[in-house]
C-alpha cells in the first residue's frame, strides 16, 4: 500500500524532526560518494520550470524521487507559484511506499535548511546584520531558518519595489528594515542570502566588504544569476553544495565559464561539514555558498517525514 | 486538490479508451516536433532499474511525469517485478492534478499498444503465425493488443524453460503452442515480437525469412539486447518509436554503434503512421520496429485515463 501524505500532516510532522542533523548527513554522504544522483530532469513550459531531482544514500532503505515547479504567473491567478510532491520508494523491492503532496513545501523547507548550514560553517562569529535579497517565499524561509546558526538578530530585507517589501512579513525573532538600495544590504550587513529568480548580477564585487558570507540560492538553473562572476573571483572561499551540479548550473557555473575561478578552487558543503575541508578560517574573509539543491536534501526530508509518520 | 486513482479505477477508465488511436497521435505529435520529450531519467540499484519518461505534447493542457521500474527479483519475493506511478500536471499552472497509482500496468498497456500500432503498419497483410519471444507481463500484454490488428489467431511462444512456459496462460482470442526452440519461432512465424530483458541477441539474421515483420520491445537500455545487429543491416526498413531515444537505447542503438545501420536509414514511427515516410510497400520486405518507449506514450495514456474518470 502506498501512504498519501497531505501537507497538514507534512508540517506536523517536520515540526518534530532536526532538519539540519539530518540535511547534514545527505550533504556529507553526498561528498563521501555515498549516494548516487543523477543530473537534474528539466522540464520548460511557456509558463514554468519543472525539476525532477532523484537518487538514493546506498546505506539506506528508500530512494526517492521530488518534483519542484515553479509557474511565476501564478500569483495573478490567485496561485503559489511553487509546486511539487515527493515519491519514497523502496530501494529493495521498488514499491511506492509513499507520496508526500508537499505542494514544495519540502523544496522551500530543505532549500532554507540548506541556507542556515552554510551559514553555520561559513558565517563569521561577529555576524552584525543579516541581509536578506528577495521578498519572496524563500526569502522568508531563509530567516527564519537561521535562527538556530546565528545570534544576529538585526536584518536588512531587499525588494525590487514598496510592494513586494510590503508583502514581506514581520518576523517575532528579528528586528526587519527593509529597503530598496542594494548597496544598503552590502554596506551594512555581513551574513547575505540571495533568493530571487534574477537572472542579472544583483551584488557588487567592489561593494563587498572583508569579512561577509554570501549564499546565493537563487540561481539553480544555467541562465539564472545574482553575483557578479567577479564576486567569486574576489571570495576566498567559494563553496558548491554539488560540485558537479554546480559547473551545470548556479553562480559557480557562470564564473567557471568566464574563467573567474578555476574548478579545483570550489570546496564542496558535505566535506566542509565532515571537516575535510577548511570552512571559514579568518573573521576577515569573503564566503561564499552557492547552493543549486540537491537530491540528498530531498531524500533526507522526506525520509524524515515518513518516520514520524 | 490532487486526485489519487488506484489501479482498479484506471483499469476500469482504460476499458473504456480507444488506446491504439489515442497512442498513435501521440506518436505523430513527437514525429512532428510537437512535443518535449527530454531525455530519460534512469536510477540503477542493486536491486532493479528505474525509468522517468516525462514531456508535453505543446496543445494540451497537462504535463506527465511517469515512473517504472522493474525489479527482477521481486517475484522471489511475491511481489510483482513492475512497479509505478504517472503523475499528470497543469501545463499552465503547475497544479498537480492527479496521482495515477497504476503499479506500472499503464506502462505495461502502453507498451503493448505500441507494439499493436507497429504491427498494424508494418506486419504482412497475410500474417500466418505470431510468434511472441518472452512469457512475462509484456509477452501477454503484447498478444491481447495483437488482437485488433490482425486477423491472425495461430500464436507460438518462446520460452527459456517448460517452467516459464507453463505460466504463459491461454487465450480466448488465440491458439496458442509453445516451444522452447527460437528457430521454431524464426521458421514459422511472420510477425515476431521479442519481449525479454535479454542481454545476448536471441534471434538469428540467418533465419529471417523474408516477408517476417519483428517487435523488438524488450530493449529500452543501453545494455538490453535481443536481436543480433546484423538482423537490422538485414531489414528492409528499420522503425524507431524514437529516432533521438533509440540512437542511445535499444536494438538500434548496438546496430549504429556497430555501424550495421547508418540512422538516416532509420525511419520513425509516428511519420509512419502519419503516412509521411512509408511503412511496408512489399509482403517480402523484412521490417523491424524497436520500441524503447515514449514519454508521449505515457502522456496519451494518463490524459486518456483521466478524461475518462
Amino acid at each position: 500500500m502506498t501512504r498519501i501524505l497531505e501537507l497538514d500532516e507534512i508540517r506536523a510532522a517536520l515540526a518534530t524532526v532536526d532538519l539540519i542533523a539530518e540535511i547534514e548527513k545527505g550533504f556529507v554522504a553526498y561528498s563521501k560518494g555515498m549516494s548516487v544522483v543523477p543530473p537534474v530532469g528539466e522540464l520548460l513550459l511557456d509558463k514554468g520550470e519543472v525539476h525532477i531531482k532523484y537518487g538514493f544514500i546506498r546505506s539506506q532503505p528508500h530512494y526517492v524521487i521530488k518534483i519542484a515547479s515553479g509557474f511565476y504567473g501564478n500569483p495573478e491567478l490567485g496561485l503559489p507559484s511553487g509546486e511539487g510532491c515527493m515519491l519514497v520508494f523502496s530501494q529493495k523491492t521498488g514499491q511506492l511506499e509513499a507520496v508526500l503532496l508537499d505542494r514544495a513545501h519540502l523544496t522551500d523547507v530543505r532549500t532554507a535548511v540548506a541556507g542556515a548550514i552554510a551559514a553555520k560553517y561559513l558565517a563569521p562569529a561577529d555576524t552584525s546584520r543579516i541581509g536578506i535579497v528577495g521578498t519572496g517565499v524563500q526569502a522568508q524561509a531563509q530567516l527564519e531558518h537561521l535562527e538556530s546558526v546565528t545570534r544576529c538578530r538585526d536584518v536588512l530585507v531587499w525588494g525590487r519595489s514598496e510592494q513586494s517589501l510590503d508583502r514581506y512579513p514581520a518576523m517575532a525573532s528579528f528586528r526587519v528594515k527593509k529597503t530598496r538600495d542594494l548597496a544598503e544590504i552590502q554596506a551594512s550587513c555581513n551574513l547575505i542570502v540571495t533568493t530571487t529568480p534574477s537572472t542579472e548580477p544583483l551584488l557588487d564585487d567592489a561593494k563587498i566588504r572583508p569579512g561577509t558570507h554570501i549564499t546565493a540560492v537563487g540561481s539553480d538553473t544555467p541562465d539564472k544569476q545574482e553575483l557578479s562572476t567577479e564576486c567569486l573571483r574576489r571570495a576566498d572561499l567559494v563553496v558548491a553544495d554539488s560540485i558537479a551540479q554546480c559547473q551545470l548550473r548556479g553562480e559557480i557555473s557562470h564564473a567557471l565559464r568566464r574563467g573567474d575561478i578555476q574548478q579545483e578552487q570550489v570546496a564542496e558543503l558535505g566535506n566542509v561539514i565532515a571537516g575535510v575541508t577548511p570552512g571559514r578560517s579568518d573573521e576577515s574573509q569573503v564566503t561564499i555558498a552557492d547552493l543549486t539543491g540537491v537530491a540528498v536534501q530531498d531524500i533526507q526530508i522526506a525520509t524524515a517525514v515518513l518516520r514520524v509518520k
